[in-house]
């Protein structure tokens, strides 16, 4: 029998470069803060909380420990507050965030209305908003779009969007848009996740998908792969059920970009060590068979 | 019975424009010359050689008589070389066409890449790109798009092609650019023809549709009236026949954009003469019933 996982699985560039920092971060100092959870996961909050890394919710409730910025960055406010109480403030902001926030601020200077595509109450978008000085439109699709007409008009998106949505957008802004500045600030960590899902799914007997039983982009994963194969969704290795191997080749196992990579491992050196009694366990996802997380195509 | 002709029909707003610069300006020089035929119809050339208005291939043709530039504009070394030479330069372009060239510039100095989406053949296309300083693709639809990354990119458009294409343009080139701006350069004159058409054809009983056989924007007007109602596609009035017209209620008249005005308004006039012998002959197309030539939507 085979195990393999998904070549991109798990946390995603940006959440993992930014709980490296906080946890790097942790040896310094006592106590750390961050500016709202950095990952929705129960079992990682309690790791940070055991390293002195709580979370608040906005930057008053800081009472001057440093205060670590999640992967989705924060308001151009936050940060002028923060300086002004002399906050020391650690910025684990995505890089492809922080970009994106430059970009939307240079095209707000040079004098374009910006559309911003993406979840208006979704705190990438909050912050990336605030970067704008001028006309501004958070729309969640083309049905939101403004009924007017753009003599020039600048666009840009939340890093999670899918392409096809922006391309929608595009071509509806191009009927009523003189001239259309597009970045294209989506990254393409969730659409790889879900091509390598397909591809394992494809090639394999049954499929663990591993990760929040809420977290929508793992339940997306779930459902791509179901409709090729048997299909177990499971939080944690404790739910796994050894009669899913019951005339088994090939095990496919993959996992949401907010799943953390000791419950993966988890998962993976369970199944192993019940094929192979002797196997030494595996203690990073990188060694697991199939792993080849893909830098973003074009940075 | 009645007839109308479609709001939208003839030449479009540019080349309308050279022609009456082209005809003004013949009652301040003897001989004037156009670089190239202002307009493809044998009846329209020759109404112009007796006002002394003939066509050359190119500038070096010229032997010191006014140059008049036709709608689509010429290359920027055109105008340096009449300029050295001392020609006297009567600049007909359409305006439309005129800020396409002046966006194209600006796009390749502020260091974009330009795509221009047209038929590279085509003298506003040929004029269009000699305004780009840089790098430079003319490419006639996606197929055609280079296959590499570009980190930013101009897109402009022939004034003449359709929306669509440059929205399929737009959308694929976003899957391999971080940044896009795209000048909406595209002229509605040929859609409006084609939508006006249709709506007439829909409340006519018989549709006439005025312009060169060899002329494919006409041809696209008859193929869409054809769908809806018996059409006829004439060249002149002389082949119009009355026996079109037995049973019918509702005539509805369409040109297409290089449809000279007295055509049209021989055939009108004819169709008028025959139902009220004593009305007086229209003049101008635009006292055709029906007729209402929209200015370009967004400008």
């Amino acid at each position: 029998m085979n195990i393999k996982i998904a070549k991109n699985s798990g946390f995603c560039f940006g959440v993992k470069r930014a709980i490296k920092i906080a946890l790097d971060e942790s040896k310094n100092f006592d106590k750390l803060v961050t500016l709202g959870p950095i990952i929705h996961n129960p079992q990682m909050v309690q790791k940070l909380a055991e390293k002195g890394i709580t979370s608040i919710d906005d930057i008053d409730s800081a009472s001057h420990e440093p205060v670590i910025i999640r992967s989705h960055g924060v308001t151009e406010q936050t940060l002028t507050r923060a300086k002004k109480e002399d906050i020391h403030v650690i910025d684990a902001t995505c890089p492809y965030v922080s970009k994106a926030q430059q970009y939307v601020k240079s095209l707000s200077k040079d004098g374009y209305p910006v559309i911003i595509l993406g979840n208006k109450d979704h705190p990438e978008v909050v912050a990336l908003r605030s970067y704008v000085e001028g006309e501004v439109y958070v729309i969640a699709g083309i049905d939101e779009l403004p009924d007017k007409y753009f003599h020039k008009v600048g666009v840009i998106s939340q890093t999670t969007q899918r392409l096809k949505k922006l391309q929608a957008l595009i071509s509806a802004l191009l009927a009523q848009s003189k001239e259309v500045k597009v970045i294209n600030t989506i990254c393409n960590a969730t659409s790889v996740r879900q091509d390598s899902t397909r591809k394992l799914a494809a090639e394999s007997d049954v499929m663990i998908v591993i990760g929040g039983k809420n977290s929508s982009n793992t339940k997306m994963l779930a459902s791509i792969s179901q409709e090729l194969v048997p299909t177990h969704h499971i939080e944690e290795a404790d739910e796994f059920d050894f009669k899913w191997l019951d005339g088994v080749d090939n095990v496919g196992l993959t996992a949401g970009a907010s799943t953390p990579d000791w419950i993966i491992l988890d998962v993976y050196n369970k199944i192993a060590s019940y094929l192979d009694e002797a196997k030494d366990k595996v203690r990073n996802v990188e060694d697991i068979p199939g792993y080849k997380e893909e830098k973003n195509v074009y940075e």
